[in-house]
């Protein structure tokens, strides 16, 4: 349309001019009196479309155009981490890559993301885990002499679990009944040396290895401890033994006879707690960004009752024996509801359905297989909040519907969370949302990450290639581990192997840090020549040709990304454009165009680190250096931590003044003497009190003052124990005098104190006068008895003394 | 399309299902069989069209919607300075003010920008200037003795410059003749304090008051060197002195008499290199990113000749007395061309033209006034290159094109530039390119930054308001200055003033100061309380409006750049959003989310950074402080001055915890108050005691907390001074309320109190009776004294009771 109105206006002053030319003889006049006006302008022509973002979507199973509802910004709610245990490689693989997706929506194509995760801290994992850590916590601490009975309740807690645990990999024949576990477990031991066998238990269970493991440590430990038994060597240290080999055996025990007595809630909170933040200190460690929100569960609990109810008020839920469940069958097909749209062909799969509806699950209640708990009924043991269908807890899947909507309200526009999620999690979780604001669909954009493999083979413990992401990061760094994921699709499997590793991800490594040495080395040297010219250009068609191959990876870059953050093929446009620029600085010599090949080492560095990859986020060129990002401490991060300490210690030392107690100059020294000898220590600062009220002051390694302080505590306690000891010696030396006391003067030639008939007749003292046969006792005999009543008056009166309470 | 085709697939679907309805009787094996493919899905409904950036475009003089012709690939032309002098606010004002509009390009938008820029190194300006200095260098050095001879030769020049030079800007009545320039100019000593006099010559020479302070400069060295002539004192200062001071004038003297002899090509490269080296420092200090490629004209003379015989070939120059001039005549309307696109209503403008074409061109050979030069033929003492026209040089628009065109070849999305290369020059550039490429149009798009003027003026070295960068980075930071440019249009006048700086600039570097150093301090503070969690959500109304605030915020700050780069606008959404997160972080209390701040804090601190006004690039929250980027301390450097302030402040209490005096506690709190009030302020640690016990902890500059505090100390010395001054008003009213009562009430009425012979006789109280005349008081006056004596009475009771110490 411009164009045309373009043409128009051409056509118009084109006949003007003839016009004017006809008018005028004088030519230099006709150009000034034609041009008061600028000519027409069109706009530009492209020489091709512009490329548009496409994500593979699981909605979809395909790469649609991804379409923000509203301008740049972007809704995405990410499914976060059931916090009940270490990270582990699956986690780096899921958090990592939806980190990378995250940077490149944000970093490169300039989108306001708003990225919120939830933290699960309500859930049947945590709650087993957490009651069977604080059983067993407990149970050591009350358990502290070995004794037939602790050896017998380990060896039923150990029968148990063969019978009940081990046994479900065996075949179905060889399955032991009661009595039978310990040849059962023979069998098993004499088996298991057989390859073929071992695998068909391990088709039947995954977890048979891992069973077998600690059945066989456990019953190890308890022939140790019958041994020790014999010896009566019955202390503390062979008695929390037994409990140590025997912990995952005795867990479950304890937890069957005693999970109903747990009931403070701080138990799962704590749990929770405590992992909630190793989790958050490894993505750190991982580089991965922080969500711009974190809600989790347990803050939700009032907003998840309200949702409920209102799902139930829409006619897609019921409760049933106090547990509220979701009507599938009800939803799925009414006002254009669809249940099940990510994996529709999972419906009905039983082992998928009861893995999302968590161990501690009602069996009973649910009107179709299908149906999944929105509110679950709490059992004595587990935690539990109030609504309206009695104490109880949320669903797993309803938890991420009512943080997302109270985030984002009825629509997201991505949901991402690793594959395994994408049914029954998601798909009920969609499902639960849409019933809950009758919108459809609730989520534009469901982004799943691939699998993790090892070594080809899925991640287990059983399996015995599951990797922590602590153990992972003693043997990459973060930029390894994150290229590795990045050399594959973020929605295919990714399998991590030593030759990944090794190969290919050590080879850009290097491809990277030789390129970036050398052009820092070359800017370097033509920086210090200054702006000296030999007249020449230097930007001839080598140059021309490098810079076009740098506009065609720069658009190549941007395709690979908008095609699905294929990262794969965005790293190959990086990596040929470093190997093109190296062909270039070794053939061009003197005449090298320094400033060209700087502009490729910066762009190639700036994209390296929108996909995260960046150390000390300085704008140099390349992508930093590990060991530098501790140099590179700014000021106020070195001074934070000693700040914050000077500020709670001053903070503490204003309220015990300002609280005014007896106790209160005292209590001030008590926290000096902490600051000294706890909260400073971490932070590598000694105070050595001296005589003068001035501590001496020293800034020392913090590992070396840990090491000193636990030694100064070690030698405290030897030196305590050592004075109680002989403070118990004492105890024993008094207790055992005072008992020889017991026995009256009067009594003590008398049975029991002495046998019968070794005396005849006593005097009114209980001297004795006579022997057994009636004989006078003879003089000598007469002194002995005397002496030895007086010494033993002596001693029953300390008794008495004793006994008086003394 | 897709819409059409999900519907189509829509209705198959439902016909299915109804068919398969028909078919089954069982609910639930239907809702399994009939989904085995996943619902169909459309893609989503953008709430509104996506902006697009629109630019200011000189072309068409209205904001166009920007369209690189390939991909995100932009190519960009600046034009760079012509080096020859310092650079001073007009260069800043430019440079930076492109700096922003290519990082928002870049940064911001994300296109892959090529930007490339020129130093002009060959120009008739460097030529003079060069040859100038080398002449006045090289006298300098061979004239070592005062002699009548230079004196005389010093007042040759003066003359010749006063009738050449500052009588520009005389009436053309009062211009000197030769003889006549001793009389002028003692006539304009005498006129120049008439204000409107002087005002009329400025009118006619702007550099007219320059010219007189350079003539009384040299007219005062000359007088003083013929005093010590005088007296035989002729040393080396003194001549060098008298060169000095007369330097202006000498140069032009020596230049007409001597250029022929300076032949050397060296002299002018190397004083453009030492200003190309100059320029780039200096850019450096504003934090104007490098070009990704710097052109330089000597470097592309060979191909500069290329181009103009190409131009001649094609029909559009013409050669002339070894010049060549470009036939705009012809050009203007010949296949499709135009002559000045940009100012079609200046062509023909004589001044603009000569100005463009240099102070050393020939004035003759060419066919039209509006003709321009090519290539210039070089006199003896200009630097020259071959060429088939003989040697010469190129014109100054002709550089342009062609380094322009050896990047870029026939297109260009963008050329930008000062508002006053318009025309000529950026219209000559234009013309030529197109006569080479025989393409239209050559350039897209033409940025074109607007002018600056100081306080209101046109910065002139005349008006003494020339401020060189230098100089105006020894009051104000880079950061201030470049807030300065964006709180402007780029496409506008900047006044850049006094008011402007210390008003709107201080204003907004100081509230994103106090926001930035707010939020880090709560953002540290809730890190260091880790993942506690009170069970609460933190994510009610009002954390729901901040964030939809940001995110109106995010689209605002799109909208405004779209618009034409509009900083202002795009500043104004980031000080809204700013002072709106400050009354959420002081409405909410302790149920404060610090994450949403965070949040925010960062998206601000990010938008500046897109702007170029981070300091240390490092991705921590807010914009960096200049000081810190110096700071390479080492940990131990850093960190000792704050351990020994808490040793010390430990050390104190625990003396005072020891003592157990009475007032230990008081003493403690009073150490407390001096740690935060005195100790920590030099440190730049602020310490806000708050409700709960716990001070939150700010690190700021010391500077600022320095003078922070002491503002506070005055305002409360000035409350105090106030206070007591208010309580010695009161102390001397009741001083003199007291005074009042000195009298008792029975001596009230009688002398000194009262006039000698005012009353006659009194009562046992005192009280008068009779008159002085004897005559017994009327009732009134006995009422009154009555009244009177109660009163007095009242008043000396207090009395009594103040002198026995009340």
């Amino acid at each position: 349309m411009i164009l045309t109105w373009a043409q128009h206006r051409l056509k118009v002053l084109s006949s003007n001019i003839v016009l004017k030319r006809l008018k005028s003889t004088n030519r230099h006049k006709l150009a000034t009196s034609m041009s008061v006006q600028q000519p027409p302008w069109s706009p530009p022509k492209r020489q091709a479309e512009e490329q548009v973002l496409r994500v593979y979507n699981s909605l979809t199973k395909t790469k649609t155009e991804f379409v923000p509802t509203n301008g740049r910004h972007v809704k995405w709610y990410n499914c976060g981490p059931t916090v009940y245990d270490a990270s582990h490689m699956g986690h780096a693989r899921n958090y990592v890559t939806q980190d990378i997706i995250r940077r490149i929506m944000s970093d490169y194509f300039g989108y306001d993301v708003h990225f919120v995760m939830n933290v699960t801290d309500i859930d049947d994992k945590i709650i087993e885990r957490a009651r069977q850590n604080h059983l067993l916590d407990t149970f050591r601490s009350q358990t502290t002499t070995l004794s037939a009975g602790l050896i017998n309740q380990v060896r039923d807690a150990w029968r148990i679990y063969v019978r009940e645990r081990l046994s479900k990999g065996l075949p179905s024949d060889e399955k032991p009944l009661e009595g039978e576990e310990d040849a059962a477990f023979s069998h098993i031991c004499d088996s298991i040396g057989n390859p073929d066998w071992k695998q068909e238990c391990l088709k039947r269970d995954e977890k048979f290895d891992m069973h077998f493991s600690s059945a066989r440590r456990c019953l190890n430990a308890l022939q140790t401890a019958q041994l020790q038994l014999g010896t009566s060597n019955v202390g503390l240290d062979v008695t929390h033994q037994l409990i140590e080999d025997s912990r995952d055996i005795l867990a479950i025990s304890l937890d069957a006879q005693l999970k109903s007595t747990v009931t403070d809630p701080a138990i799962s909170r704590n749990l929770a707690a405590y992992w909630e933040g190793k989790f958050f200190e490894e993505m750190a460690r991982l580089k991965v960004r922080e969500p711009d929100i974190v809600t989790r569960v347990t803050e939700y609990v009032p907003e998840i009752v309200a949702y409920v109810e209102r799902i139930i008020q829409n006619g897609y839920a019921y409760e049933a024996e106090g547990s509220v469940y979701f009507d599938t069958l009800t939803f799925d097909g009414t006002n254009g509801h669809n249940y099940a749209k990510l994996e529709p062909w999972s419906k009905g799969n039983r082992e998928l359905l009861e893995g999302g509806e968590g161990a501690l699950s009602s069996r009973t209640g649910r009107r179709s297989p299908s149906d999944f708990a929105l509110w679950k009924a709490s059992k004595s043991g587990e935690p539990s909040w109030p609504s309206p269908w009695g104490p109880g807890r949320p669903g797993w899947h309803i938890e991420c519907s009512v943080m997302a909507s109270a985030i984002f309200g009825e629509n997201l526009d991505i949901h991402s969370g690793g594959i395994d999620l994408a049914f029954p999690h998601h798909d009920n979780e969609m499902a639960q949302a849409e019933a809950y604001h009758n919108c459809s669909p609730w989520v534009n954009y469901f982004l799943h990450t691939g699998h993790l493999h090892i070594e080809g083979l899925k991640m287990s413990k059983s399996l015995k290639n599951f990797i922590t992401i602590d153990e992972i990061l003693q043997k990459f760094t973060p930029r390894q581990l994150r290229l590795a994921f990045l050399t594959q699709l973020w929605n295919s499997k990714v399998d991590f192997s030593e030759s990944l590793m090794t190969g290919e991800v050590r080879n850009i490594e290097t491809a990277m840090n030789n390129f970036f040495t050398n052009v820092k080395a070359l800017v370097s040297q033509y920086r210090a020549e200054g702006t000296a010219s030999d007249g020449l250009h230097h930007y001839e068609s080598s140059e021309r040709e490098l810079i076009s191959s740098l506009y065609r990876s720069q658009s190549a870059f941007r395709a690979a990304l908008c095609d699905s953050f294929n990262t794969p093929a965005a790293l190959d446009t990086l990596r040929d454009i470093v190997s093109r620029t190296n062909v270039y600085i070794n053939s061009r010599g003197k005449a090298l165009n320094v400033p060209v090949v700087e502009n490729v080492a910066r762009w190639v560095g700036e994209m390296l680190r929108v996909f995260g990859l960046g150390e000390g986020e300085k704008s140099q060129i390349g992508w930093g250096q590990a060991e530098e990002a501790d140099a590179n401490l700014n000021r106020e991060e070195i001074l934070t931590p000693y700040i914050r300490t000077l500020s709670s210690f001053r903070d503490g030392v204003r309220a015990l003044a300002m609280a005014k107690n007896e106790t209160s100059l005292k209590d001030i020294l008590a926290l000096s003497d902490k600051l000294r000898d706890v909260d400073l220590v971490p932070l590598g600062v000694a105070l050595d009190d001296q005589e003068d009220g001035k501590a001496l002051v020293k800034l020392v390694s913090p590992a070396d003052l840990v090491k000193a302080r636990e030694e100064k505590r070690l030698q405290a306690e030897a030196k305590a124990a050592k004075k109680s000891a002989s403070v118990e010696a004492e105890h024993q030396k008094r207790l055992q005098k005072i008992e020889r006391g017991r026995v009256s003067p009067k009594d003590m030639f008398k049975p029991p104190s002495v046998p019968e008939g070794t005396y005849g007749s006593w005097n009114e003292d209980g001297i004795p006068l006579t022997d057994g046969e009636g004989k006078e006792l003879s003089k000598n005999q007469g002194k002995k008895v005397q002496k030895d009543w007086a010494t033993q008056a002596k001693f029953h009166e300390d008794f008495l003394a004793w006994q008086k309470g003394g």
